[in-house]
């Protein structure tokens, strides 16, 4: 199996879509965490948007949608709730559908269907289904075996695409891409793309435990930066290594949870 | 002083240029490796364009300029030249002025010089003068020597840009960004940014020897395919480590040579 690995959310354009049957999108500082979050505590459905315009509309058509979101690691006017993972309790998300919009990762969503779209346009690309899923520390090994499992299904290629921060490559996605390329190279026998073999040579948080995978996101250029903004135990929360075994899937524009739930409750 | 490393060309946009005094630009296969080549072998100037057309009117106004370049590894049509550095010889260059556009390298200068008009026409950015440099394995550690020169009279940081390969990473720019790294760090105290940091845990070439760059550089994505283009001398001239301490840059948007020639003729 291809494996390979988009360090920064902006080479999404340059991917060649025909040798990937199955996506993970990482943004482990915060949106993947707190989409999966979300879903372990009960929301129906997570809808990743672009902007915070895309995201009131929503709420204009479906007056019960809960918003969330950041634009510099801060909520959004207006929004119910920010893009800390802590605040995606059951008594806020439970039975509800979540609309976000964020910095990062949910741009990486957006980045996805739009290079795809571009591709599907060309006369020389054929159309082909795509599984998408959401990927952080906490699902990491889980995501690596359902991305693994709808690789092997297509016939494809896996592909974990690193969300980075503002535009620029993210140290602690490439952390949790490394985590998962171990994973997926214990499922299968991998020919790895120049990024997968990159982030397999980066000493990542795999076999160091939670207190190495703090460390680490401690150090990163996004995670200092909450770290300033006083969001430690939201860094905390995101550094938790393989406690979900739950994995969200895009499914029609909304992230959803196939799979069994966290192995741990909170 | 602050170091940090574009991973791939298409993170330039996002730079932050206020921090950064100086950039070395790396793409090792091939064109900072052919425009170091080609100022050794007396050209007077090396000059970077983002296309075929812009080169073509280069030789209209300046009917004696040596046009070279590649698309899809191969040379363009009515070039006199491709991007294999062999053909940059003295007899092919000595006194000339060289124009170049290729794929990856020649658009990583003009991403740099949109990417900073860019910061310069918003209000809250001071234009400020950037020394830009090229860089590649031939001439890393003098490269590197001078990129921490002249960070060090800026009063500002280093920054080192991976061209990648077609809008995608590429590890062997990233070997030859993690040399440099190394090289920095003995040359003054550093911050790392994310794109540093990783850099720095690659195992890169440094330290292992011009057989372990080779062995390297001919496993990356770009290298396997210039092997199946017979291009494998080539790549044996690109993996040579340290055999130059001449550093082209950028003057007038054209890439001048400062600093001694090359320790080995050929």
């Amino acid at each position: 199996m291809f494996i390979d690995v988009v360090l920064t959310g902006c080479e999404l354009e340059a991917v060649d879509w025909s040798l990937f049957g199955a996506v993970a999108v990482v943004d482990v500082l915060r949106f993947t965490t707190t989409a999966l979050t979300a879903l372990e505590h009960g929301a129906n459905g997570v809808v990743p948007v672009a902007t915070p315009e895309e995201a009131l509309a929503w709420r204009r058509r479906e007056p019960g949608v809960v918003l969330g979101g950041e634009r510099g690691a801060v909520r959004i006017e207006g929004f119910d709730l920010g893009n800390s993972p802590l605040d995606y309790t059951p008594a806020a998300v439970a039975g509800k559908l979540v609309v976000m919009t964020t910095t990062n990762g949910t741009r990486a969503f957006s980045g996805i269907a739009r290079s795809r779209a571009h591709a599907a346009a060309r006369p020389d690309m054929g159309g082909a289904a795509l599984t998408v899923l959401a990927a952080c520390l906490r699902n990491a090994s889980a995501a690596a075996r359902a991305l693994a499992e709808a690789a092997r299904c297509s016939g494809k290629g896996a592909l974990i695409v690193c969300s980075g921060t503002d535009g620029r490559f993210s140290l602690e996605d490439a952390f949790c891409a490394a985590v998962m390329v171990a994973r997926l190279e214990e499922q299968a026998p991998v020919e790895r793309g120049d990024g997968a073999e990159a982030a397999a040579r980066l000493h990542a948080v795999a076999g160091g435990g939670p207190d190495a995978a703090l460390q680490q996101l401690c150090s990163t250029f996004h995670g200092r930066r909450l770290l300033r903004l006083g969001l430690r135990e939201d860094v905390a929360f995101c550094a938790q290594v393989d406690v979900s075994s739950a994995v969200p899937r895009l499914s029609d524009g909304m992230l959803m949870l196939e799979g069994s739930r966290s192995k741990r409750g909170e």
